[in-house]
């Protein structure tokens, strides 16, 4: 399937066949392009976990206004983000690089992120946001289709999945075999409502 | 070009054939596809600022830590979010869907957000990650490299592009033909670092 087919058929699909698995090939075809999405300085801040056990999906659906899509796909990734990633051995992220690119850029890791926490989740959000997309569309390629969410209890989901203290929810990923179709888009804006060219009017 | 090709060969390009530009076509094909990118309650709330006047450019570039993908790609976009989407004319977002949709739906959007700018603040970023990673692949698709940039100076950019008040910026794309391969890889996490099933260890 070409970007622009996945990229056009991908809608936001609530009605997943509950009897529906993934093969692990399949799945970890998802995941080896997953880990193929750009993060800043390549800190790989996600952090995936994957609820494959019915009773925590039940209780997720419970705090995500019982939304069907929790339980009824045939994954449900909680997409998170590490806010220390940067700090945590950044070496890893440039292990490769020649030494004079890991001498200039591991320290300015620390030195973009430190003392600085709203930035630290802006990238968590950011990074999330963009590894998401590539999930969805290479879930369209493999024949499944997706639902992005972030309408559900951020606090519970996170003592349901036991999140760590340095980590934050981003939002949550279904990703199964849709049986109904979604309803036709609802409402897009024209282009010249969002696209401005060289600078903002000031009346904007 | 399919999707998973697109993904394994996206990388961030930093050296750009300074004089190609793209077709008013291909712009075309990489906005209409941006747009299909999702929103939460389909509030689409990115903003996109193209930069095309050279003076601009260059002053981007030196709020940049003088980045040379900045001039030299054929787009420069500005990836921006308008934190006050959600209660600008909301109806708009949903004005075709079924009546008792758009009663139940178009509420519960100011529900969401209302008095909460950090929700607003992460609904940007996350908004402005997935319609990137669209943007990218298609690039990919037609030809191009790209490259995702926070690596500058908010402020100053936002003064150069007249940031509106209600606004906030998520990073900077640049988008054009690539002239030199980007270095390997340079240190990609093993999956097993970042995936972690239904729930995290108490260790983590």
């Amino acid at each position: 399937m070409t970007v622009t087919d996945a990229v056009e058929r991908r809608r936001a699909v609530k009605w997943f066949d509950p009897h529906h698995r993934l093969s692990d090939g399949e799945f970890a075809t998802l995941m080896e392009h997953a880990l193929l999405s750009p993060t800043a300085f390549n800190i790989q801040n996600w952090r995936f976990l994957r609820v494959t056990d019915a009773a925590r999906r039940k209780a997720i659906r419970a705090a995500a206004w019982d939304q069907a899509q929790v339980e009824d796909a045939s994954e449900l990734l909680v997409l998170c983000f590490d806010c220390k990633a940067w700090e945590k051995d950044p070496n890893r992220y440039w292990r490769l690089a020649p030494q004079e690119v890991q001498d200039f850029l591991v320290p300015a890791i620390a030195d973009y992120y430190r003392d600085k926490p709203q930035i630290a989740r802006d990238e968590g959000m950011r990074s999330c946001g963009l590894v998401a997309q590539n999930l969805m569309l290479v879930a369209q390629q493999l024949g499944y289709e997706s639902c992005p969410m972030d309408g559900f209890d951020y606090t519970k989901v996170g003592e349901i999945i036991g999140l760590p203290e340095d980590y934050d929810i981003a939002f949550m990923l279904a990703i199964g075999k849709g049986i109904k179709d979604p309803w036709p888009r609802p409402g897009q804006l024209p282009l010249a409502d969002v696209l401005v060219e060289n600078r903002f009017a000031a009346a904007d």
